[in-house]
């Protein structure tokens, strides 16, 4: 049988060992959301970075650049980190170098560890990515982003709703899963109420946020999407086509 | 108004600042349990020491050796870690060198790292270390010593206890506050179930012990005893006596 384990923050992700597992990034509020939407409306691949310094030289590659510190876009980008300026048709087919506090960098972190598969969740595409996880027959870790390294309630509730939906199936034995799944059940009923109060939504509300970014990234299952890493890059997985001779292996093998 | 804040591991000590803060060390299975229990006795006081080797070096100088790793007694030692051992008479009177898997490293890291005080919590003083810790206008720090830096439910899991009764009096900000306090609401009414599916206690039940240490350890209110660090040792805090005027300061100040 094979394992879910949590992991509440990047700090935490050397005491773990994922070669061969899949590593879901999960950071609702807002990368791995926006990531998300980005590839709903049409991005051809999304390439993370590490320092707000080295996305603005992708500038030069004909890539657009997006850039987020402290729940703020950075001066002098294309793009910040909410996932309402992701939905511009404008973006379709286009190219986006992206930086975020705590997103692009647990997506590197989990990559240059030799995780087995990396790919994107979040509550729009919750379905769908545990529907493909359950094709596949591999150990999962649910990286939680977290903020700064520590941890945070909306990334738990996250990881706990993707055991609540496919956990059965899977050996869980680490308390930080077991923690993670009785959060989102004692709060299954009012999700959205719950990550109001966490520290990061009453970040937004001292910044005075045009848009309403935590009523979008807590949608469930807007878009049948899996942005998974190749190589470098985030891309749109495939379909699974189960069927097709042709198909060699899904891109979350 | 004064804050709580907790920390699921020793390993995210660092993201935090703690000078001027009392920092609660919660070892629930078992360090902190049975340095409860050790002062109950009578204990006179105790050196937490980081390894087993350097812990055998008091053995020369009149100290009772005690050390665990990996929940079991270390070979050579006095005694292990269970609180059984700690009720013995014999020890009334007594100084003990203890050095365990992670209570006595996160007492260590507290106290390197400049808190304002560092105090000893577990649910056999819950009640009376929340009374102590009221009486205090400090900022407090709830540390889980969880396992080897991960995180554990049995520490959280009192950490929300903690909040439960006080919280109303402070302001509690951060996400593993929040969450930590879930937790306890969660399952207030069967902690003992939810600490026996954490790894921990599957760990004891691996290891066949012969005593039913989770049982012993999730009794509340058994004593009304704090221990505190004094210098470089943990001692019993003297009884709070606000009346007399000779009492210049309580221990925890």
């Amino acid at each position: 049988m094979h394992s879910i384990e949590v992991i509440f923050t990047p700090a935490l992700l050397p005491l773990y060992e994922i070669k061969s597992k899949t590593v879901v990034i999960i950071d609702i509020l807002r990368a791995t959301s926006s990531m998300c939407v980005a590839f709903h409306t049409g991005v051809n691949k999304i390439l993370p970075v590490s320092t707000p310094e080295e996305c603005r030289i992708f500038k030069d590659f004909d890539f657009i650049i997006a850039a987020e510190r402290n729940a703020e876009k950075v001066e002098g980008f294309d793009m910040g980190n909410s996932p309402f300026e992701y939905e511009n048709p404008f973006l379709k087919g286009k190219n986006i170098a992206f930086t975020t506090t705590n997103g692009t960098k647990a997506i590197r972190l989990a990559k240059n560890m030799g995780a087995g598969a990396v790919v994107i969740g979040s509550f729009l595409n919750l379905d769908y990515l545990c529907a493909r996880l359950k094709e596949k027959k591999h150990d999962i870790v649910l990286l939680c982003a977290g903020w700064k390294d520590k941890y945070n309630l909306e990334d738990t509730l996250f990881a706990g709703a993707v055991i609540s939906r496919i956990g059965q199936g899977y050996s869980i034995d680490d308390d930080a899963s077991i923690s993670a799944l009785s959060l989102f059940d004692h709060h299954r009923d009012n999700l959205e109420g719950l990550v109001r109060r966490s520290s990061h939504a009453r970040r937004f509300t001292r910044l005075h946020m045009q848009t309403d970014d935590v009523a979008f990234c807590m949608q469930q299952n807007l878009y049948n999407i899996l942005p998974v890493i190749e190589g470098e890059y985030i891309v749109a997985a495939k379909p699974a086509q189960p069927a097709a001779p042709s198909a060699a292996g899904s891109v979350i093998g």
